[in-house]
C-alpha cells in the first residue's frame, strides 16, 4: 500500500487506529475452542465487526508462533481474510544479517502479503535495507514503550549528543524515504513525542502502548500528527479483549469504535 | 543444557564447532527437491555426517520461516533428529515486550525444545527475562559481524566513555548468570575480542563469521578462550555447501573434521 492510499484510508474513515490481532487462545472465549480454528475464527468475527472503525491490523507474530505450524496457517488465513484496503502489520521485529533478513522479507511480504513488517535495528543498515520492497513499509523500532526501553535507547553519544533512538531515526532516514520507513514511537512524554516529531517531520509513526498498555490518545495527536496525520496508534487487549464473554466481538467494536470517535476529533482540528 | 554438560561435551569431542543449519532448497542438492521433505532430508543427511565433529547446531530461523508452516514441520523434525547430547540453538534474534517474549520463549524452548536462542538487546531488560528457563540459554547480541554492526553498536555513552555492544554485556550480566547466559560476538579483531573477554570472563561467546563469512579460528581462540573454553565457533555454510553434488554430507563432514581438528589443537593448548 502506498503512502497516498494509506492516507487515502485515514481520511475516509476519520481514523488512524491499527487494531493488534494479539490473539492468544488462554483469552479467547471458551465458546470457540471447539471450533477448527479457533485463532482464526476469533479474528474473524473480530475483523468483522470492527473493520469500519480501523485502518490497519496488527498481528503480533509471537502469538501465532507459539502455536507451531498450525498458528502460521491461522495467521494466513487472517492475513487473507481482512480486506484489501486495510493495511497490515507483522509485528516481528525481525533483522539478522542481508541474507537473512531477506527471508524473514520474502516470509512476511511475498508469502504472507503483509503491507509492513517491524524491524529491530541493533544490527544496523545491511540488516534492514532487504526489507525495502516497493509499496511496503518497514517500522523500524526507535523509542519503545516497555520499561527496558531506557536501558539502551537513552544511552547519549558522546560525538553527537543524541540518544540512541535519534541515532536510529537520523541514520536510518538515509537508507528509505518517508513514502517506505515509519517509526515505533511509544506513547511517553508529551516533549518527547514532540522532539522525535521535529527529528522526522514527515515519516508515519506506529504507537502502541495507548489501551491496555496505559497512554493517552489526546497528548500522542496533539504533539505526535503532521500534515498527512502520521499516526497509527495501536489497541489491541483494550479492543479485542473488551469482553470475554460471547459478545466480544460487539465489545471490541464499541471500544474501536469510542477510539475512532476520539481520533476523529483530533482529525478535524488537525487536517 | 547445563554448562558443565556444555562443556563435558567439549572436552569429549575435542571440539567447540556449532554448524549452522541455514537449509536454503536453492542451494541444496537438486535430487533431494523430490522427497518429501527436502529441508529435513538434507538437515538429516548433515547431522549423520557431521555430528561426531560438533557439540552444536543453529538452525538460522528466517530459512524456515520463508517455507511458512513446511518450514516449521520441517524445523521440528530437525530438532527431534538432532541426538541429545548435542547443544541446539534457534538462531532467531527475537525480542518484544515481556508477555510477547515470554510466548517466543514458550516456541522455542517449550514446543521446539531448542537449549538456547539468539535474543536482541535493543527493548531491553523486561525484552530478554522472559527467555530465562531453567537449564535453557539466553544468547544476546553484543557484538555482531556484519557491515551494519558499526551503524549503532559502537556509538560510546557520554556518561560511561563505553561503547553500546560493550554496555549490553556490562548491563545484562546482572539479569542472569553465565550458566544462562552467552553472548553473540562476531570474529573481528584480537583485539576487540580480547577486551570482550575481559568484560566477560566467564561466559560463553557464540561467534559467527568463521567460514563462509571470513574470520580467523586461531584469533578467535587466542583471545576468546577461557578456562572452560567458553566459546561456540560457528560455521555454516562452508560446511553444509561445501558441495552441492551427491557427495554433499562427505564433503561437509571432511570441512567439519577439519575446524574440528583445528579446534582440538586450540583447545589442547589451552585446557
Amino acid at each position: 500500500m502506498t503512502r497516498a492510499q494509506l492516507f487515502g484510508q485515514i481520511q475516509k474513515k476519520s481514523s488512524y487506529l491499527c487494531i493488534g490481532l494479539d490473539t492468544d487462545l488462554e483469552k479467547i472465549p471458551k465458546h470457540l475452542l471447539t471450533t477448527a480454528d479457533p485463532v482464526f475464527e476469533f479474528n474473524k468475527q473480530i475483523i468483522d465487526a470492527t473493520h469500519p472503525y480501523c485502518v490497519a491490523y496488527k498481528p503480533n507474530i509471537a502469538f501465532y508462533e507459539a502455536l507451531g505450524p498450525k498458528g502460521w496457517e491461522s495467521l494466513q488465513k487472517t492475513l487473507e481474510y481482512i480486506p484489501a484496503d486495510i493495511f497490515t502489520i507483522a509485528d516481528a521485529k525481525r533483522g539478522d544479517i542481508g541474507n537473512t533478513s531477506s527471508l524473514y522479507a520474502k516470509a512476511f511480504f511475498e508469502h504472507l502479503n503483509f503491507d509492513a513488517i517491524t524491524v529491530a535495528p541493533y544490527m544496523g543498515e545491511d540488516s534492514v535495507k532487504p526489507f525495502f520492497y516497493k509499496d511496503k513499509w518497514v517500522i523500524l523500532l526507535a523509542h519503545t514503550s516497555n520499561p527496558g526501553s531506557s536501558d539502551f535507547q537513552l544511552i547519549e553519544s558522546v560525538v553527537t549528543g543524541r540518544k540512541l533512538y535519534e541515532e536510529v531515526i537520523l541514520k536510518s532516514r538515509h537508507w528509505a524515504s518517508s513514502d517506505q520507513l515509519m517509526y515505533v514511537v511509544g506513547a511517553t512524554q508529551a516533549e518527547k513525542m514532540e522532539s522525535i516529531r521535529a527529528l522526522a517531520p514527515e515519516h508515519f509513526f506506529l504507537v502502541p502502548g495507548v489501551g491496555a498498555q496505559g497512554g493517552d490518545l489526546q497528548m500522542v495527536s496533539t504533539y505526535g500528527m503532521n500534515k498527512q496525520c502520521g499516526l497509527l496508534v495501536n489497541a489491541a487487549r483494550s479492543i479485542i479483549y473488551a469482553s470475554t464473554e460471547n459478545d466480544f466481538a460487539v465489545s471490541a467494536a464499541a471500544e474501536a469504535r469510542r477510539l475512532k470517535n476520539e481520533m476523529e476529533k483530533h482529525l478535524s482540528a488537525r487536517l
